[in-house]
């Protein structure tokens, strides 16, 4: 199949998909989510034949975790599938709504994107997710996976075309890029006549490939550089909670934090404690002149000098840089230098402080007094999430289903002319 | 200056724009249509050094009519900048906002993009919309005007950096790119790092260069190849006011009408109407062969046949495409095919017809009974805009001060984490 079939194919499911009832969209997902289940030992063989594949290519241990599907893990799939079925139907919404003096009547409502096009990398339940929200959504996908997982990726991709046929919807509203390879990527990025919307998801690197090569718009999503800045006017014991959940509860993942900045009046008695809770964690911390100061005075001589790149660098891991600060504008100008725009925090008791950071900080979540972990659909409450929006356009955050929405206005008139 | 330099300062400037009260930025708005007025002979001084250069590079009358200012359109300019100031200030909004279960308090709150790069054409009244525009929405611009403009530009733009520091904001709000070279061009739009969205005003030549060519989000403006279908149920008297509103009462513009689409049923009783009334205009009419067959039939012959191409195009210009279709769907089926997306029309008492056309269209303004020519800010009732989107990312149809806004949550605890 050419790029472009895949194209016109999505284009004409979309029309179809965008006027599907909620009921029909649901029970797309259901016999998803049931199929999953009856499928589960295909999609189980088609993962062992990526598995053995990888192997041979010496794929490391953890790259093979995110790759393998268990019996487990294709039931924790379809249980998603169906939380997607108990969200609101976004679609059809009127968002608002005027008659204007000349009695024409302008209605704002909710419709889908139209088509999707998702680049994905190794992990294959984005297939099942991007499936699921994409069609709850109202949205076709044209979905491009990675090679390592295009045998689990295709078997999950079939279970969403069944599904969609058992619901009497095109099969097309859901469609996987079998061929992997560059060139199809670059295809999908630049098919402004079919696709309506790109959103890659992976790595850095992809994420800015994506960028640079794509026509069709772009969501950048997932790079957290996130900060936690601990305020002269901070309770100390809540601080030490919040940077131990932001930096280890997950370290890897986005909204974890990459750099703990400490107020100059609190930093000798805040850094010893946290450097001990952390080390017993085996976090590695690079820090700065100051906070080395503190730390050999406190008898604590395991950490490494911070560099320029630390502390523009997202870890994703167990690397925590910590400076020192002598003001609140001092921790602003630090955030607004590095910050990737994704999630902040500060922890402090002082009012004007915490309005103050809030209002400077430009990220989509400022937080006061809280983790940066809780930037997440479930978390926010909007379900599951294609992704965290780190640009300013369409969506900033969490992107549950209403940011892979957009609007048209319906205007009704009796005659009207200017 | 590089522009580097331009980024930077730009960058340095929203911070401070974006914190700005409303009245301040009114302020600098006020100072800039009083400034306006006391530089109008140095702006026109401008405007003859470009015209000048114009009349020797043989530019067509009507394009040096469009870079031509004079007193009065000086002051038309001045009048659009203190409408901007009477608008409402979008900032600051709090757009929605919950309590989640674990007491975090999540605020969803307006707040400008932060920097705008605008890429124009000859039209230099351009400048000082999007100056004003921005001011109030809380961006900073960084304008890269036309070398054809680029005299009346810089005065232009001088007027708007002296009236923000007259309001104790910082110059660097406004910024217009003196190197009119291919260079700056390509360079503001690959300039992530400090601009947060492209707005391309101009032909489709220039967009098309931007889409291509950008890195930085952009919002896809001005291309209306807007379609009347007139169905079966239409009141004829009604549909004959709405195709002559819609192609002729402006035809440069983005919202006129480009191709009419008449149901067999009434073709026979409408087409000779409306070929007379249009003709009797020095309409050119572009026909397909029913409707060649139909005129000829009612004694008229000034018409040609449409080319394939003629579908496709904005002609912006005195002639319309005009087609007999044989169904509702097969109406819809043409608009699905030729149409950007702007606006399209019908015309009909049939409530299902109505309602199906507004659904299966895939536009920004769907019309019943109503011409085209309403995509338009002030229309709306939003006031200045712009421009029209025509891409479904961020903002669709025409875009006022809410569209160049974008949202940060603001999210207090006390002391949870996960």
């Amino acid at each position: 199949m050419t790029l472009e079939q895949y194209g016109q194919g999505a284009k004409a499911a979309s029309y179809i998909l965008a006027q599907a009832s909620p009921s029909q969209k649901n029970q797309a997902l259901a016999e998803a989510a049931r199929i999953l289940k009856e499928e589960t030992q295909s999609i189980l063989d088609a993962n062992d034949r990526d598995l053995a594949r990888a192997k041979e290519k010496g794929m490391t241990e953890a790259m093979q975790d995110r790759l393998r599907l268990t019996e487990a893990r294709i039931e924790g799939i379809a249980e998603g599938v169906r939380q997607v079925i108990e969200l609101a139907d976004p679609i059809g919404e009127i968002v608002e709504g005027t008659k204007r003096p000349n009695g024409l009547e302008i209605i704002k409502k909710r419709v889908p994107l139209g088509v999707l096009g998702i680049i994905y990398e190794a992990r294959p339940n984005v297939t099942a997710d991007a499936a699921a929200l994409s069609i709850k959504s109202g949205n076709v996908c044209i979905l491009r996976g990675g090679s390592e997982a295009i045998h689990s990726n295709l078997a999950i991709s079939k279970v969403f075309r069944k599904a969609l046929a058992c619901a009497g919807l095109p099969e097309d509203c859901v469609q996987l890029i079998e061929d992997t390879s560059h060139e199809t990527a670059q295809g999908l990025m630049r098919m402004n006549a079919y696709v309506d919307e790109l959103i890659p998801i992976g790595g850095a690197r992809l994420i800015q490939t994506v960028i640079q090569q794509a026509t069709v718009p772009v969501i950048q999503t997932g790079t957290g550089n996130c900060h936690i800045y601990v305020d002269a006017y901070a309770q100390l014991p809540m601080a030490l909670e919040i940077v131990d959940n932001a930096k280890t509860q997950r370290p890897s993942v986005c909204n974890a934090a990459e750099t703990l900045l400490v107020h100059q009046d609190v930093a000798e008695a805040f850094l010893p404690q946290v450097a001990t809770l952390l080390l017993s964690k085996n976090v590695e911390l690079r820090v700065c002149e100051k906070t080395a100061a503190i730390l050999k005075g406190a008898g604590i001589d395991t950490f490494v000098m911070a560099s320029e790149e630390d502390w523009a660098t997202e870890y994703n891991n167990l690397i925590l840089t910590v400076g020192v600060v002598d003001s609140l504008w001092a921790a602003i100008d630090h955030v607004r230098k590095y910050s990737t725009h994704h999630s902040e925090a500060i922890v402090t008791e002082n009012y004007g402080h915490a309005r103050a950071f809030q209002e400077a900080v430009d990220a989509s979540c400022v937080y006061v007094n809280a983790s940066t972990r809780f930037t997440d659909g479930f978390e926010f409450g909007f379900g599951a999430e294609i992704g965290i929006s780190n640009q300013k356009l369409h969506a900033r955050g969490p992107m549950g289903l209403k940011e892979l929405t957009t609007y048209k206005y319906l205007i009704n008139g009796n005659g009207q002319i200017r």
